[in-house]
């Protein structure tokens, strides 16, 4: 019954201004903030999640599973590619322990909505997923408010009665 | 009795020459290697550290636990911030498994001291804390010497006796 | 019997154009696919997974083990070095649970030889390797095709059997 650990990065810039784009990050709306562009919703704290859960399942990432070309898909927000990659992984026939995710950015500031990040992308996964923010200090391209990434680990455990 | 898993990233600029500044990094002090900037002692890789463990608890992160509105960690170590992040975990409920550091950049060469900064760290920890290293090849703002990151993943098990 | 957790990021820079070097990632050629520069092969992603394993375990990083200087690796590849960490990890009184790679970068395409590639890089471990890709939408170095980075986590547990 040893764990299973996995590790997913995601990066979306800032969309320009005036693209009528929405910012939803960590699984929440953010009205008023700059948005993330992206074919998706941008959400990269969401992917980021999604892809570690599919990483340590070893069922691939959010571009094979959910490529572009599969018009099921296509807009759906990051919660709910978090909540089909967790369901993925328990009928791969293992229990998600929990998610940590960290967002790397200049804006928007999380900490004032940490809590409500964790409860809707823990809502979505069905397991604990904490969320954290940082900053790169002024380097990079986060530290230049080009965009935001994302970096996420997930563990999981073999389910009791599998197989 | 279910692992949790934890990542933190941190990235701190080098002070300009002249700054007064002095280096830490990894729990040690580096003298005549050039300082990282910060509010702290910029000490990227007890930060990444005290993240990662932070992150695995569900507990946030440095910018919400040790805010820098708070007078009683302004100017604390790196090595003072990850003890009091591990206090806090293990007061939460949780053993901490390990964790492990890999710092990214040019310099200082952290090999010829790996052991010692294990030391330093594992003993403000109170659990292991290994560490690496690996440089980016030129590429990126540790590659043009800008400054250092530092990433670091933890686990951590629930406390036998807890609740 | 608490498992220990380990991180590895490694990057290279693609190389000249006319360098007569050839890509190999994720223990794969790529024939046709510009190369990684690098002292070794510049697989990226292998050698992400050796430093995640020796992370983990606590047994320093590629440049410590496997530096420059000893000539039984110099130009080994990035699969053999990943196998040899893997060995260095077992003596050390561990289990490899699992390695989860991800590939930073807009080329090669890894999602038609995913499988093949987690086929490498397992046989090399002896234990399951996962490997999955994502890209930087435009962003950073990764997204200005200047490299390739990977970054991985392993999994150990302590053997059953040791001491």
């Amino acid at each position: 019954m040893i764990p299973r650990t996995g590790i997913g990065i995601d990066v979306h810039p800032f969309a320009d201004e005036g693209s009528g784009r929405e910012l939803w990050l960590a699984g929440l709306h953010w009205p008023g903030e700059r948005a993330l562009a992206g074919h998706s919703d941008g959400d990269a704290a969401a992917h980021a999640a999604a892809d570690a859960l599919l990483s340590a399942a070893g069922l691939g990432d959010l571009g094979a599973v959910f490529g572009t070309s599969d018009p099921q898909w296509a807009g759906a927000s990051g919660a709910r590619l978090l909540a089909e990659a967790a369901a993925r992984v328990r009928a791969a026939g293992y229990e998600v322990g929990n998610v940590a995710v960290q967002v790397v950015g200049n804006r928007p500031r999380l900490s004032p909505r940490r809590a409500e990040a964790e409860a809707a992308l823990s809502a979505a996964c069905g397991a604990p997923v904490s969320v954290a923010a940082t900053t790169t200090d002024g380097l990079g391209f986060t530290g230049r408010g080009e965009g935001v990434a994302a970096i996420a680990t997930a563990l999981l455990v073999p389910a009791p009665h599998q197989g």
